[in-house]
């Protein structure tokens, strides 16, 4: 089975990596462009019957820093 | 209006990091991991507006380097 796993940053935690994307649109002439954030998606093969509860663990123990990032699993 | 833009390695590049994820998951302990692929998911506050097409040529400029790397447009 395939699983995807999204982290952003968390609301209100200043993205620089988002910030120099925003900039360097705008110097490409890209207007209205009003924020940018950058995130990551982890796609994994997993086992077939791997639970949604598994995943998460994986999220919290490695995949996302829960200090300062959220997760969201999507099994496909 | 928001839009994400999703960008994965094309299939057959190598992708150290996501290999690493994998390594990284099997010494936590987390077995049926056969698979790791890491990408970056770009989310986006635009001018009303804004077209697909406009949207796609920020990723052809910018966002992905589509010699590797392909890249997935979603309007929300």
């Amino acid at each position: 089975m395939k699983a995807r796993v999204h982290v952003m940053l968390k609301e209100g935690v200043l993205d620089p990596q988002g910030e120099a994307v925003r900039h360097a649109l705008g110097s490409l002439g890209f207007e209205g462009v009003n924020g940018v954030r950058q995130g990551k998606v982890i796609e994994l093969d997993l086992a077939e019957g791997t639970s949604e509860a598994r995943i998460a663990e994986m999220c919290e123990k490695l995949l996302a820093n829960t200090v300062i990032e959220s997760y969201r699993i999507e099994t496909l």
